[in-house]
């Protein structure tokens, strides 16, 4: 039953990949856990890098600067 | 003074949907606690079906398999 | 498939009217938009009420001003 | 190490508004926790004025009421 | 930048435990997105089985039943 | 009408403490976005330094490393 809840910037991200994070953090949760994949939900929400922050400063403005 | 979120697939749900969506879980906090309506918050986020997997594997891939 | 998260006040709610919270909000959403009981997903987190503040004033404050 | 997560209806707001935002809830950690602010987290959800109730009612609909 | 949410039952899992699911899902976004695991953040969720529910039935009763 | 969700590792906060961090968020959005602090909530959660990781380690075991 667990959920996994993954929050990344929003980056052109493939299906492709959202897929393998998919997989793999069900594969986690059984793995260390020894849950049942068929109850486990991942849920991938994309930020636009306007909306996420880090030391006060947006990704935006953070990848502008080099940071 | 609750909240309520609810996530469902990006399905094109119309507007009225939503407003039921609303009502019924405040009416519920309602029914349920005695929550008062005026102060219940309700937050519906649409996922999409990409950005969502059970069982490690997508609802976009899932509804392609008749899961 | 979906997901309802119910955040409420930390008030001793007893396990029945949380059961009476997951069925309901369960229900919602077969009656609302036609989805599989068996796939939704409901969790209530019970927040202190130092921990919540709405007007720029915790709950608890709130209730020792009869707010 | 704080994550500030802030919701607001979806109204345009523009990238100053939103980097004013970031800086302030960063701010507000430093000054109220003595947080470090290179591991603050700031992230602005926009959620549609359709998804999002108070009082059972829409926030579209509540702004056509001019309530 | 990545935030990762896990949300489990609380079981009484161990640190160790905790420590290899922060791991796992730090090195996951690492090996899907090449992200940087220095900012990557996890954080675990423990949600007590009368606050959880599938198929409109609390994960307590769930497992009374043998569901 | 804005949420803010402040989560913080768990260190015994005192509620005034708490109180500055509700009062803070609230008129940080009056500030910025002209938001009625009236129908602003915010939510402080409190998670356990065995529950929140950076760079692939618990907080537990980053603050016994020193980092």
């Amino acid at each position: 039953m667990p959920l996994v809840n993954i929050k990344i910037a929003k980056d052109n991200v493939s299906a492709e990949k959202k897929a393998e994070l998919i997989k793999g953090a069900t594969q986690l949760l059984v793995d260390v856990l020894g849950k049942n994949p068929q109850t486990t939900v991942v849920i991938i929400e994309e930020v636009d890098t306007d909306n996420w922050g880090i030391g006060g400063i947006s990704v935006t403005e953070r990848r502008k600067q080099g940071l």
